[in-house]
């Protein structure tokens, strides 16, 4: 048996998220059957972490279990072929015999697309939240930065999650205006992107950052608003949840 | 009655291509549903030109006769909250009342994708033709300009097509080496944008012009095969016909 190490990018558009579950097709369910089907039996795929429905990913990073003797490129075209378009393993690795995709995983980095301008794009609606007004960059980033560090993130995470600690720890938040450019289909288009970065985060934490900075960016709140949720440690604190489309898994970090 | 002239844009992935048919759902027949629906009453939309099922635009014009007081922005939002979210009207203009949107075209541009790199992007998967290996760009270029001009195009039209002449006027080609850049789920992945302009476009023209295109860039071919192409004006001497999900009909000229 060997450990591989898989780095993922999906379209969460068709997917009911990450994990497999009793009804509808999963990322984790796919690769399941793209490895199983390789291998002649079941396996187990551990993810870094989970992602909902309708997120995607650029780097989610999966581990598996393997009786086969294939180097890690040929793996990899091996489960493209079998996998859906909309899924593809990007790399693939030999990891140590003690990896754990989701155990071992330090940091997490997620990106959050914006899209401006009057009408949405017919090429970006599944990828980017369409924010009709021109949002407030600056006040975002000041906003974000109460944010950065170790805080309790119980205002921001989905209302009746249960988890041992709702402390987490935010490495930075960065917000920047990046227009789609050349290759997508929103002429004249203007686009905020919003990157963060942490140890981990809570169910729906990173949209809820998001929902929260783009009430900043809209001018209805200001920095006390944000460090009131912090306080308050209340799902009704902070701002609404943006929705799952402008989000991507961008990377997960382990320890050298 | 007043003559509105819509820009279009439009994801065609699902779709059967611009024109109504008995079969399947093309984008004329969502536009039409969508302004019958407001006018209360049959209409018909003229397009400036057809585009084959898969092919995307981003300023198709279309030309529509409404017995409607309203004035054009009130239009394009009405129009948009009736159509599916992959298509849009992006600009809407009272036109004059001769205003024929296929007579009147003197000018089409259109646009092609190309991705390059080993796996290709879940994100990009309906937008660009995956050409894995690197390809020449500059022998592209100088290929390209042997079809700038004034040419009988009859190989690179869709085999079986009947039209009154295969004559047509490309004013200009160029490509690029554009790499999709931040707003893609493309980390690494390098592309290359052939934009075309011409008088107008025999069927498969664009398609077969990038097919014939990538040979060249690929090495396969060189400027000799290209103007033996030209001369023979037969379907087999040109290139294979790029798949639809490249191209992108970018826009539509009319005299001023």
């Amino acid at each position: 048996m060997r450990t591989f190490k898989l780095t993922v990018a999906y379209d969460g558009t068709a997917y009911v998220g990450w994990q497999r579950q009793a009804a509808g097709v999963s990322i984790q369910g796919c690769l399941e059957a793209a490895l199983g089907d390789l291998a002649g039996a079941r396996v187990a795929v551990v993810g870094a972490g989970r992602t909902d429905a309708g997120v995607h990913a650029l780097g989610q990073v999966a581990g598996v279990r393997l009786d086969l003797r294939i180097d890690p490129a040929a793996l990899a075209r091996a489960v493209n072929a079998r996998l859906p378009e909309d899924v593809r393993v990007v790399d693939s690795a030999v990891a140590a015999d003690t990896f754990h995709a989701r155990f071992d995983a330090v940091a997490k980095s997620y990106r959050y697309r914006l899209l401006h301008g009057p009408v949405t794009s017919p090429f970006l609606r599944r990828y980017a939240w369409h924010v009709r007004e021109p949002i407030d960059v600056e006040a975002m980033t000041a906003a974000g930065r109460l944010l950065v560090g170790e805080h309790d993130f119980a205002a921001f995470q989905a209302a009746g999650s249960t988890v041992r600690t709702t402390v987490r720890t935010l490495f930075d938040l960065t917000v920047r205006r990046v227009p789609p450019g050349d290759w997508i289909g929103a002429p004249g288009a203007d686009g905020t992107v919003i990157d963060v970065r942490g140890s981990g985060f809570l169910r729906h934490m990173v949209r809820t950052i998001v929902g929260t900075l783009v009430e900043v960016g809209r001018g209805r709140w200001g920095p006390a608003e944000v460090e009131r949720a912090l306080r308050a440690a209340e799902r009704s604190a902070a701002g609404p949840t943006a929705p799952p489309r402008g989000l991507f898994l961008t990377g997960v970090g382990y320890p050298r």
